[in-house]
């Protein structure tokens, strides 16, 4: 097990030494949007915990996770009247993961619509501004 | 929200009706062979509750479902040594779900191999009981 790495990403943005566009915050996890999205509402679901993926993680950062997931997922389902909604969870380089803090990609799907592919391309600031906000509102009355 | 059908095929494995490799069960969750793997050692992990997906599981359904992924996740990786694990989580048919009765995919991979498509073939029988029992002697590990 490699050893977790508080120099990534998400580390530094749950310790305010980078931006994001936070959705959602309780006391174990934070929400925020993807900033190279595969989907229009796509967020990201992270738990405060220090942990690498699954395989680290402590049971209560996994259970929080889960139940911030679901909030999420209806969230992004009602923000953009969406059809359904994707959830993935990368562990290691080989299953998938980029950055090594835990995260729940939580996707809004169109029937017919595929995910567009990881191009690497960073979407504008106001596109996820005006995406976070919808978000925002559909939280308040879930 | 569509109403739960308990006439899916996971329904009829928790209630006895359809053969599984059942690989794990506990009070609150099974986990089982999919029987159209997308990789060597594919695993779904069931809760009994009766929920059609994210959108109407009950939270205790959810959190339980979260801790059993994480024991799967980490016995497929000791029983394949794989290199990672990829988990995903589909909700309504345009969110890529087939089976509504709630489940999670835990696919063992490794660097460089993709996974398989969906291409509808069933794997062999004998196939999934070998790789059944190398995750349930894993288990005993973990």
């Amino acid at each position: 097990m490699t050893a977790y790495d508080p120099s990534n990403v998400f580390a530094k943005i749950l310790r305010g030494e980078l931006p994001s566009h936070t959705v959602y915050e309780d006391t174990d996890t934070l929400a925020i949007m993807d900033i190279m999205p595969r989907a229009d509402g796509h967020v990201l679901v992270v738990p405060k915990a220090a942990c690498r993926n699954v395989f680290d993680a402590p049971a209560d950062a996994l259970k929080a996770v889960a139940l911030t997931t679901q909030k999420l997922a209806r969230a992004v389902k009602a923000a953009f009247s969406a059809e359904g909604v994707t959830i993935q969870q990368f562990n290691e380089a080989a299953g998938g993961q980029v950055v090594f803090h835990l995260h729940v990609h939580v996707m809004p799907r169109f029937d017919g619509v595929a995910l567009r592919p990881h191009t690497g391309t960073m979407e504008r600031n106001e596109v996820l501004a005006n995406n976070a906000e919808k978000i925002r509102e559909a939280l308040k009355k879930i």
